[in-house]
């Protein structure tokens, strides 16, 4: 049984084996009023699905369908959907698939930090049904999530910017990233390529900041104008002092920031922000002496207004992220995932050629 | 031989027996081209005051005058002066004795993030001299950072203003205290004390945090609009879930304070400054995930142009601390130490009636 009844994805169906996803069928959630389903066309691949495939959050549900930089075209609308979406509409989907709409924080454009909250993967809806992403012939998921893409943008190539991208947005926009700013992003990965070339178009001296100068080369061709090899250069925290305005710390990780130093390279006034998911056990710490005059900050996602201003920015800058176009199946989403644990992607997997597959 | 060669003081001249300071002659500094002497008529009893006199952060160099609060008259300036002071002018110093004035940070207001800073107490000068505070007749500093006082205010009553006032007054100005948002105030001390008036001044909902019901009455005399009692209410960090945009921490130290649960309290976009200046040792230590949304800051005094606003607000809103006058002499500074040792003040002491001791 197909559509609608069924879907199909690739999924994760042991997070110990998680290089060998399997095709397989599975019931959608029970369509709302204001859901709809989408035929997807491709989707991004982003750190937080390798997180999820190989357990490091924990046991994931199975089957466990990944996948959350998702663009597709609305096929099916519920009957009181009102955002303004028509069968047939392109949008994209980040990383979130539901919020109560009517918190506080929901109304003030935040609604990634909405208590009721239903992220597009692996994640509870109140009915107890695990959400599910789009590494799928379909996705279903509240209207309010879904993003419609300007013309002219190249699905494959601007679907990271529906996670990791705005991922990196988020803090740079509420944080003042613009003309005459000097802005860093720390973590020359997935994310932090992003950064660059986001920052970079805001308007910013960008500065890449990276342990080694592997990084380098493809820094300045993604639009930086200063590179920092933290490992490489012992005195960088003098050479760069009291600089820069904001550091956005795109590093998986924060164990391997040294944070009673880093603020040496900020303003006063200035502004790390981390927009790492560490493992639940790894804490913050440094000298309240070290932040003298700097303030830190985690955050989380973006929001779905932020989306929408990352997609126009995106349109009216020609911003590309460095996109690997991966065909998705079995083996080759095995194979990604395999790759990014060895960190052998330059700078993002985007799967595609669904209809090969379903 | 007295003064112009040398000036007279209540002095530290053993940490171990701080209680009993002496009175002391000694040199100032040598007198430079930007030098001004005040002299004092007041002086307010800063935490810090305590903390270098007991040693807390380490063997002081005796004689220490110390005394950052400062009110006096001015009664030389130096050959260079430009800053329009006059001979006779009431002035107020604060925690700042000299800068170079050159430097990025001293140009944007910054001047206490200064590297060549020299605190107006026991702090190195270029040329090893010790700086020499307020509980003496006369004091010699940069005339930068002597502020002049507006007519109508009560020299005693605001001379806690001078360090304690604006060290709480610069991250709330920073952080956009004033109408409409809603402020916390966590440690109601010497400083906390100033910072229900002033956030109540700016035109902010005030939030007094303490840790028991001891400050409840003064949190309201002072202004506060809530009360929050940490220890006595279990669940206050879910009954004021998502409702801070800023809190200042004025508690001599971190470590009491949670900083896993007092982010919940905060909206998102909220800011959390802290003002204390703790053991060197002392770890901030949080789970990233408690930062969600959420930024963290220390902060440091403030700078000229903050101390003027501060007055000027002063006289405005007809702010005044709650001060205990204290006449100086070597057995009433050291029983205002003693005290300071159990919290037997509320909220501050000013140390008045030179006249009588020099």
């Amino acid at each position: 049984m197909a559509y609608p009844e069924n879907f199909s994805g690739i999924a994760i169906v042991d997070n110990k084996d998680y290089t060998h996803p399997k095709k397989v069928d599975f019931k959608p959630k029970v369509f709302g009023d204001h859901d709809i389903d989408l035929k997807v066309e491709c989707c991004g691949v982003c750190g937080s699905d390798h997180h999820k495939a190989c357990g490091a959050w924990g046991e994931t549900v199975k089957p466990t369908v990944l996948g959350h930089e998702i663009i597709g075209t609305v096929v099916k609308l519920g009957p009181k959907c009102n955002s303004g979406l028509k069968i047939g509409d392109r949008v994209g989907v980040g990383a979130q698939a539901f919020a109560c709409l009517e918190c506080d924080r929901c109304k003030s454009d935040n609604e990634q930090y909405c208590r009721k909250c239903v992220w597009a993967i692996d994640s509870a809806y109140a009915d107890g049904y695990r959400s599910k992403g789009g590494f799928g012939n379909y996705v279903r998921l509240h209207e309010h999530f879904a993003v419609p893409i300007p013309e002219g943008l190249d699905s494959a190539t601007i679907a990271p910017l529906l996670c990791g991208g705005v991922t990196v947005y988020s803090p740079l926009l509420r944080n003042g990233c613009g003309p005459g700013k000097k802005v860093g992003i720390m973590g020359i990965g997935g994310i932090g390529h992003m950064g660059i070339l986001l920052a970079k178009a805001m308007g910013a001296e960008v500065y890449a900041i990276s342990r080694s100068n592997a990084k380098k080369e493809d820094s300045f061709k993604l639009g930086a104008d200063h590179y920092i090899a933290t490992k490489e250069e012992s005195d960088w925290t003098t050479k760069y002092e009291d600089t820069l305005d904001l550091v956005v710390i795109c590093s998986g990780s924060l164990t391997d920031i040294d944070l009673n130093i880093l603020p040496k390279t900020m303003k006063i006034g200035g502004k790390i922000v981390s927009i790492a998911i560490p493992e639940a056990s790894e804490k913050l710490e440094m000298s309240p002496f070290g932040l003298l005059g700097v303030s830190i900050a985690n955050s989380n996602i973006g929001s779905v207004k932020e989306i929408k201003l990352l997609l126009q920015l995106a349109k009216d800058k020609n911003i590309k992220p460095w996109v690997e176009e991966v065909p998705l199946g079995e083996d080759s989403l095995g194979e990604v995932f395999a790759r990014m644990d060895k960190g052998d992607v330059r700078y993002r997997f985007t799967m595609v050629d669904y209809d090969k597959v379903f």
